[in-house]
């Protein structure tokens, strides 16, 4: 069994069928290519006969890539697969993705059918398949709930018709990780003809497990998975391709090889984030905000007097570049010594202990302990020091009015003004900041959350800039969610050094 | 080996230590209310010696929950021991929960020690602790990464002292089920006295995998699993409790059985989440927005034939009312046809045909397919018939202004008039929109999401309000944010029966 393992996205299908996360077909080329340079193996493309639109994306995304393979998906009707095929008729590298439910379920209430005419169903959608290309790979939907005995003569019966990759879909996402291994297991272990063909994995999260069902599939013989970026898809999502990809990296000991180059798993996630507007919660394993950053005391002192102690990722292996070590409540001697040393102070013990005590009062009543907050303890203010301070701001918007700011910055003690226009409040501010400060940033990330049980509760911004190259965060809280938002950018473009 | 899985829930300790999530000690104790009538049956509430907010916490939590066992965590050191046990001197069930790093890692690179004199400190630290109570767990931190003939050694050693649950961290996040599961069994197998506690599983999200360890944790021998609400926690989090609780309640044939409530984990679930300013990402599984609404052609088919073909949980078993179908470019007819009929439209096949060709050229070109569409590609238009309509809306706000909003409004065909000051300028609009529609409403949820590439970007939001017993939806996307949170809120009060 060789240990190369396939990595089928179907962030363009499984994953742009939820609400909301429609992308253009403009759109599908850029994440098509970012899932390129990631280095998948298949990209599924899309369900030609589902719209026009898709179909035109499966064509578009077959002429921009060269080198992973396309796939479309069909159902076991003859015109779904005619139009998947001409959708691919650009691809280099092509597959038509065919099947039919198998469980007692979708046989009984979606077919009214019976086991043997589903069978003949799945080997002649395959074969009329094999007309058009080489590469088949058929589904068995709902295989988590099929009778294996039943599931293993469909599989066998398909490879025969000349299915090159069988895909076992947990298509509700309710398989335990042991009772998912086992079922590729039995069919590794009965199916004659399993060595003409590979095994795919394809699981929902529904009960939170799609990745460890993934990885024990995969461990019992499976050596495709199927997976989006951010675990996005319908319900509670399909496997995340990063999570996926991570475990085998630093899992060595399983032997298993994957072509993914992790270093652009960040860049990809967020992108996927933004254009399918579907955010990541920060507590997401691998790519959520918090992914890296250690809060507690305990496991500060820990990652600082040695990091493999609590580490088991470098952040930098996905791409990430900065592994925070935040301040809060938790935070012990040694983070407040260590973020202290970052801002170039240095405290004898004594010294170090009284901060710390006002330190803790503080903490108590604020969630976030900023640098700012840092430097006020030990009697330092950086506020004065910064170089851009928002002096004064007043938006103006509403429906049937354009949008517009007013802006006064203080740029290293010089008093400006501006104002401006935009498509929104937000817009308007920035570009008035913007055209004092003469610096180009792109925002490559703009999270508001407003979350919370009643409206007049403080807004939090969290941006993401970059410039020359580099990437600049900025954090800012407030009860008016544009001044937050104003703040936020300040706080970012200050963090540029000024040459 | 009873089949009664203990919850023991670490949303106050472990969950409440993330940067941003600190609660106050009056949120702490909302919060710990709700663990008890979920049916949690221990509530870890604070670490005291860590801070006094900490150690206050614990004495008002004890005070306040009757039920539960509170328990206190500490290190492996006396005056920590002393201050958790003071922190519970008012809890009915009290245990205090002390321990150690027993990997080499944490042996050699924190504790600079070796694995004799790390077992002598652990087996001091619960006989120190017997002394003040008689309920002692005892974790062996990085368990995950400790070699299995040293922890045995460390368990018995502990049960020994009096520990009564011994808990065996993956604080790393760092295994794989399988490897995970064979610890726990290791453990069962070779602890002569393992009889006399209970091991306790808490499982790091880091890889993605959390829940599906802690339940090979529980099928090998644990009865106790250390879980949070929505999986919060430090980096990329802690096991969810949700996720655990539905697995088992799911798979009867586990024969594990745990005292939680499950129809209140939707409403602790958002409680958590907006206290905490934690938002959850919408295809979590379980609570998250999407977990049970189905979007895709064949799949929602398949639902609208014979719900038991997808859905492995009853949405109104967590609490949640609806389960939507969703409508986007890829769903069916079916799809179609059900919601025009929910709308009172009944079409013939020819019409619903036409219909549905229109529908997919609308869809192709817009992410979400409301209602409102709907019905104007069947020739009506609902927005003419909604009671409310926002006519205008001037919002003014910013740094060192007090928010101001004007609007003007439609009711039921008459136009009137107001304007409002708040505290942000969607507080200001919405209580200039609140002083015409005289109803009260309580604002449950509100979760603006921007995140996009550019500031220009369309904002969404997503409303959640309460009256008189009912929740309403509301949603609305403007490129102005403010905008947009005013439509979703009129969106929600129009779906407000009107008497």
């Amino acid at each position: 069994m060789a240990n190369r393992l396939f990595i089928f996205d179907t962030t363009l299908r499984d994953g742009e069928q939820v609400p909301g996360c429609q992308l253009n077909s403009t759109e599908k080329i850029e994440v098509a290519k970012a899932l390129e340079t990631l280095g998948v193996d298949v990209i599924e493309a899309g369900f030609p006969i589902s719209s026009p639109g898709d179909f035109q994306s499966v064509v578009a995304i077959s002429k921009a890539v060269t080198w992973p393979t396309i796939c479309a998906l069909t159902r076991a009707v003859e015109k779904d697969i005619d139009a998947a095929a001409q959708a691919l008729q650009y691809a280099r590298r092509k597959r038509i993705h065919t099947g039919i439910g198998t469980s007692d379920y979708h046989i009984r209430y979606k077919f009214n059918s019976t086991r043997e005419e589903i069978l003949e169903r799945a080997v002649a959608c395959v074969k009329y398949a094999k007309r058009y290309v080489e590469d088949v790979e058929f589904y068995a939907e709902d295989a988590g709930r099929t009778d294996n005995e039943y599931l293993a003569r469909v599989v066998e019966a398909v490879i025969h018709a000349g299915a090159t990759v069988v895909n076992i879909p947990d298509t509700t996402g309710y398989c335990l990780p042991d009772e998912y291994g086992a079922k590729i297991r039995y069919l590794m272990e009965h199916v004659t003809c399993i060595d003409k063909a590979i095994l795919s994995t394809h699981c929902h999260n529904d009960l939170g497990m799609a990745t460890a069902n993934t990885i024990q599939g995969v461990l019992n013989g499976a050596r495709q998975v199927e997976v989006t970026i951010n675990g996005i898809g319908e319900r509670a999502g399909n496997t995340s391709l990063e999570e996926v990809a991570m475990i085998f990296k630093s899992h060595r000991e399983t032997e298993i090889e994957t072509n993914i180059n992790s270093q652009n798993i960040y860049g990809i996630s967020r992108m996927v984030s933004s254009l399918m507007h579907m955010p990541i919660q920060p507590n997401k394993a691998i790519v959520g905000r918090n992914a890296f950053a250690h809060s507690s005391g305990i496991h500060q002192d820990g990652v600082l007097k040695h990091r493999e102690s609590y580490e088991i990722i470098d952040p930098k292996d996905v791409g990430i570049d900065d592994n925070a070590i935040l301040l809060t409540a938790r935070s012990g001697r040694a983070a407040l010594k260590h973020r202290l040393q970052l801002l170039d102070v240095n405290l004898e013990q004594d010294e170090l202990e009284k901060v710390y005590e006002d330190f803790l009062k503080l903490a108590d009543n604020k969630r976030d302990i900023n640098d700012d907050d840092v430097l006020m303890l030990v009697g330092k203010d950086r506020t004065t020091t910064q170089r851009i301070k928002l002096e004064y701001l007043q938006v103006s918007s509403g429906i049937g009015l354009k949008p517009v700011a007013s802006i006064c910055l203080s740029i290293a003690g010089v008093k400006l003004e501006a104002a401006a226009s935009g498509n929104g409040p937000v817009d308007a501010a920035i570009k008035a900041v913007e055209s004092l400060t003469q610096r180009t940033v792109t925002i490559q990330e703009f999270l508001i959350q407003a979350l919370n049980k009643g409206r007049d509760d403080i807004g939090k911004v969290h941006i993401q800039v970059e410039y020359d190259g580099n990437i600049y965060y900025g954090f800012a809280a407030h009860t008016d969610i544009i001044a937050a938002s104003v703040k936020a950018y300040i706080d970012a473009i200050n963090k540029i050094p000024y040459n």
